[in-house]
């Protein structure tokens, strides 16, 4: 019988999806950083719903600082926000630990959850806690709402051909730290929607090798991209910027003839911004593999 | 070090809430079945917020049918929407599992969460699916938004001295399947609500002494129960009744002139309505011991 390890993470989304009941016309496809719920046409406003969960031993080690456990837990939910344009809302957190866990891990927990509402916005509305049997992996599984003005709203699913594609920051390596206090995009995307739109958007969370691949699928298209021109973390190699993920940096999209004025109009000083590469028509381009994979 | 162990689930919540940015004025208190956001005073719905996980070996045994648990994930945020005379809305399904799971077991319990949806209303906008090491229990985590006209909401923490308590159904024994197949009482919630609507109400899932503690606790009240005119699940004593949990019924209080014309006009035959005691205030009436723990 088959396993999960068989079939991986992907391939069971696409068949699950298939099995409840979904909304009819949903404005962004299944498998976009958000579900975007639309409140009517009165509302000049979208509502954005995320979930997302850190299991120990997997996303996160034993030993970590529960205070920075409790950074990335919520700052992951803020990157899909940001991915999408909008901005936090109400957290719900969920809480699954071994009943040995101590109060002051858990307290330290929610002081690093605290540090990033306070500091990219959205409030903790409720919660839930479990145990888990004793010797099995605690799990935080955070879900939240948000906000987006109607017409800032960018998928991952309308990129075009022709389009150039831009990633923020440095790839690669956030295994060595960045990965429990990394700063969620939140004020590049703002300032990108308000100035330069992109046509396709997106958080680079499992490595840009299956992250880019998504994007161009999703929207019916392929891609290339210049190996030399991705941006390392210092120490990394080019694999790696593809393959190791958690970088949390903005992938898009921006219409070719905007693409100048943007690199030199782009106000953060200290955030990179690095055009690697091109959408293309689908079938042409090339194609990537690595990138985390759940399951295997 | 204190764990968690020692301090049991209602303590945790305690500290944990006053750590975290909040909404300053929450329409409901904290531990309420659901969160409420009010979208604005222009806004005759208003919003609800839940979240609640199931974890293999606590929740459900690991070889209880798939199908049942996917139904009683979803069945039991449903049962806190009618708690708060509300409707589901739009789900998330986080699943954190083991990678040696079979994609037959998740596709039943994707089974189980549409049969849900599809008799009682929502549908599913997203999710995440995550390893955990081998051995770990799998937990399902399910976040949903859900909707009450203003005019409907009930909360758990505005029972009155003097009202009369009811309860639906038979209390305790769920562990003997009631707990995986039960029905979320939406239909007599909404009823309810229309017609004789409760001062306080909430879903009893921890058992009748812990959960009607909590609600004379949030509404700043005591109790007194008859355990005799406890509505007993055959083969039950009132020790399981008030302490197994799980139930999934309603607990709500009542202005006590209306409690003789609810009993006399109540719409379900085959739904038991019980009154089983009433509100007095704070330091008078009894208490209860007993009901479900986690940590423990």
């Amino acid at each position: 019988m088959k396993t999960l390890r068989d079939i991986g993470e992907d391939a069971l989304i696409e068949r699950l999806v298939r099995l409840v009941p979904r909304d009819e016309n949903p404005t962004a496809a299944p498998g976009d950083d958000c579900a975007v719920i639309d409140p009517g046409p009165g509302s000049s406003t979208l509502l954005l719903l995320k979930t997302d969960a850190l299991v120990e031993r997997v996303h996160f080690l034993s030993d970590a600082s529960a205070r920075a456990v409790g950074w990335k837990s919520v700052a992951r939910v803020i990157s899909d926000f940001a991915a999408m344009g909008g901005q936090p809302g109400h957290f719900l957190i969920t809480l699954a630990l071994p009943p040995e866990t101590t109060v002051t891990w858990v307290e330290d927990l929610y002081r690093g959850i605290a540090d990033c509402l306070e500091k990219f916005g959205g409030v903790v509305a409720g919660g839930e806690t479990s145990s888990v049997p004793t010797g099995s992996s605690a799990v935080i599984s955070i879900a939240a709402t948000g906000s987006v003005l109607r017409n800032r709203l960018v998928l991952r699913s309308t990129a075009k051909p022709g389009d150039v594609l831009f990633v923020t920051g440095l790839l690669g390596g956030s295994i060595h730290g960045k990965h429990l206090d990394f700063t969620p995009r939140i004020e590049a995307a703002d300032w990108l929607v308000s100035h330069f739109k992109p046509t396709a958007m997106m958080d680079l969370s499992d490595g840009l090798a299956k992250d880019l691949t998504r994007m161009a699928k999703a929207s019916g298209c392929g891609f290339t991209i210049g190996e030399a021109a991705l941006p390392l973390t210092p120490g990394c190699t080019p694999a790696q910027a593809l393959g190791d993920g958690e970088d949390f940096e903005l992938l898009f999209a921006l219409e070719a003839e905007r693409a100048s004025e943007l690199t030199a109009t782009w106000p953060f000083p200290d955030l990179p911004l690095t055009r690697i590469g091109k959408i293309v028509r689908s079938g042409q381009g090339e194609s990537l593999t690595g990138g985390w994979e759940h399951f295997l």
